[in-house]
């Protein structure tokens, strides 16, 4: 769209282009003229079993069914109902006892809550910093309160973590502005599946330490977006990063934690999530949960009571929350299975894929993103076609596809690219 | 709150004092005191019985209960569940068939029906219009994202709408800047219970198309939020100003909905409104679609899907449509009593209160309303004291004490103002 009759830009790109709205559209249309078995359809968001069907945790679903009237039906406090935000410290912190002041306010889903940290943290026109790999909405996040995004490349040439590019492009964006918020999508980063190491941890949190001593008017926020947490393998070894942020924190440097209940619990659709933060001074973390009530209040009011109520149930009975972990764990199986068909046939195959180690998605860089994405089609492969390469959901196809999919890449690339 | 440690102002107030929430705590305390019977706790923006339990309408909650499992768990498109929109249509409409273009987007409640509307109409630093009586949150919307509220005075000295200061207020606003939302909150206003007539609709109506037509720059948006329509009398008849939105508008005059479920369907708790256009140009309404849909991409995402699939089950058949209306008919019925009790009562007793006609809340102009308040807390009565004077939720109290608050009132503003 490239005038507005009657609204207002206010700073951002109208466009109503959404490519995985239209690759998916694609994929339905085909799969409506040769059948469902002839298509992958990876493309979507959410986990779907080995016949296409959303995986729905039933133990979850039981919990909903199982509510009182009021619990529908009530408004919840803005910040959240109580029991459901020490649910959620239970179930991001897992066995870990954070040292940090921690707090907890609802948001709907994970998108809520880094809206609620930028809008803050940051001023306008501000930059959010995150990789060149990044989940497209952050961008549309930043601009629809009319701050930007800012990137370093995520990886070095050997696809390791590229903690000089990250140091970098924080110095240069704090000698441009006082404040910095830095997004971190990590366990199982969409879109490439990488997961940062302890010791990419370790790089991150002693650069932002320095920083943040460096000059003490800097005030850094650095956001994990851990939505894909409880689909990346042992629900323990995954939270293995949590005391690196829970560490001696200068006043000046905070950490946030966009949690979700999306992907963990299957709830995609009742919009509940929490932003927390951790900081040695109780008044900052104070100051947050004020903070993030009154955008809530200003923005969408309240969450969704029952999703939170359900959740708060599920960790107060010990029986209930060993079947969601358990009915959890299974499907999680079948996504590693997922990927590592996929990577096992990608390395096989000569395909370069992003460093994936965990997640729904894994991405194969190249050029021409939208030509090979189109050579793809033909033989019924549906993938996003992103600037820097292609992203493919192995939470929407089956193992088989997994399996299948890297060699027609290969080819794919060979025919449009030449290499 | 007067100093920000870490995060940042952005132009809002930041404070913690919430009002109702603080009264709200000192008749719990009483009630903990001296119990229920003793106290009437009328600051609670939900309806309840006469014994103090929250209405809820069990056919709405039987629907909730018996959807499906991806009914909860799968996303709902960003601009909300189709069937949902066409449901939202009908239930705004009623037997009325709009001839403008319509539109209509899923939002978290009317609250973020309004944030939509102030957002994609409005620069920031610009003026949204309502009148000075007004429920408080929209000033907490505006200047959440750095807009402000500017007010006319709502009645004249015979207690009537001030079609006057409107007009002037319109005018003056729009010599300061060329776009201009304003809200009107009808039918049963909060917080004075005051609904729109047709003459005052005509009013409205005819200055805006005139300020509209008297400079094709200015961009003139109405947002009529109508979440207590279907607690205001006959559904018709309070529908019965939408021919006069209907009208054929100037290009540049577009008129907007903000619906919710909370009230009228009592699902407060599960997030489900909608932001609704009315354009006599179809490519303003498709834009108005357009940047609503963005600004929940970039804001919370999608909402809700069960409730939004819950209203569709309801207003697709015709039986369950009929047990909705018939169930909230009762409850209405409840709550028009409340409201004939405390007006007659006000009027035995002498009590000015502002013209109520219908609704949750009726209020009572005077000075001091803080100590006001405390006088009537004594009495075990909690209104909200507000800038102007004093809101009773009737909603939330029974119609006996409907009978007795007024002449305590009275006393209590004569103890403390001497008239």
């Amino acid at each position: 769209m490239a005038n507005l009759i009657f609204a207002e830009e206010n700073g951002r790109t109208i466009t109503t282009d959404d490519k995985i709205f239209s690759t998916n559209k694609l994929a339905q249309e085909m799969i409506a003229r040769v059948g469902k078995d002839k298509v992958a359809n990876a493309t979507i968001g959410a986990l779907l079993d080995d016949n296409g069907k959303l995986v729905v945790l039933s133990s979850v679903v039981k919990v909903l069914k199982e509510l009182g009237p009021e619990d529908y039906a009530e408004y919840a406090p803005i910040a959240g109902v109580p029991s459901f935000l020490e649910s959620v410290k239970k179930v991001v912190f897992g066995s870990y006892q954070p040292k940090a002041h921690v707090e907890a306010v609802s948001t709907p889903g994970g998108t809520g809550a880094i809206h609620n940290i930028i809008q803050n943290y940051t001023r306008r026109g501000d930059a959010v910093l995150t990789s060149d790999w990044y989940w497209g909405p952050y961008s549309t996040i930043a601009h629809e309160i009319e701050r930007k995004i800012a990137t370093y490349p995520l990886f070095d040439n050997d696809f390791r973590f590229n903690h000089r590019a990250f140091a970098e492009k924080v110095e240069e964006l704090l000698g441009q502005q006082d404040r910095l918020v830095i997004i971190l999508n990590t366990p199982a980063h969409n879109p490439t599946g990488y997961t940062w190491s302890a010791e990419d941890w370790d790089h991150v949190v002693t650069t932002l330490k320095n920083t943040a001593a460096a000059d003490k008017k800097r005030k850094i926020v650095l956001a994990a977006d851990i939505a894909y947490i409880d689909f990346a393998g042992d629900e323990e070894e995954y939270r293995s990063f949590l005391p690196q942020i829970d560490v001696e924190l200068p006043e000046n440097l905070m950490m946030t934690i966009a949690f979700s209940m999306s992907k963990g619990f299957t709830m995609y659709g009742m919009r509940a999530g929490a932003a927390l933060c951790l900081s040695r001074n109780p008044e900052v973390a104070k100051e947050f949960k004020t903070l993030c009530s009154l955008s809530a209040r200003g923005t969408w009011s309240n969450c969704t009571r029952a999703s939170m109520v359900a959740m708060a149930h599920i960790c107060q009975d010990p029986d209930l929350w060993q079947q969601v972990r358990e009915e959890r764990a299974k499907y999680r199986e079948m996504l590693i299975r997922r990927g590592r068909a996929f990577t096992e046939a990608a390395r096989e195959a000569g395909l370069l894929t992003t460093p994936y180690d965990a997640g729904f998605f894994i991405s194969i860089p190249c050029l021409n993103s939208d030509d090979v994405a189109a050579v793809l089609n033909e033989d019924g492969i549906f993938p996003v076609a992103l600037g820097k390469g292609l992203r493919v959901s192995l939470a929407s196809i089956s193992e088989e596809w997994c399996r299948i999919i890297p060699a027609k890449m290969a080819a794919a690339i060979k025919k449009v690219n030449g290499n």
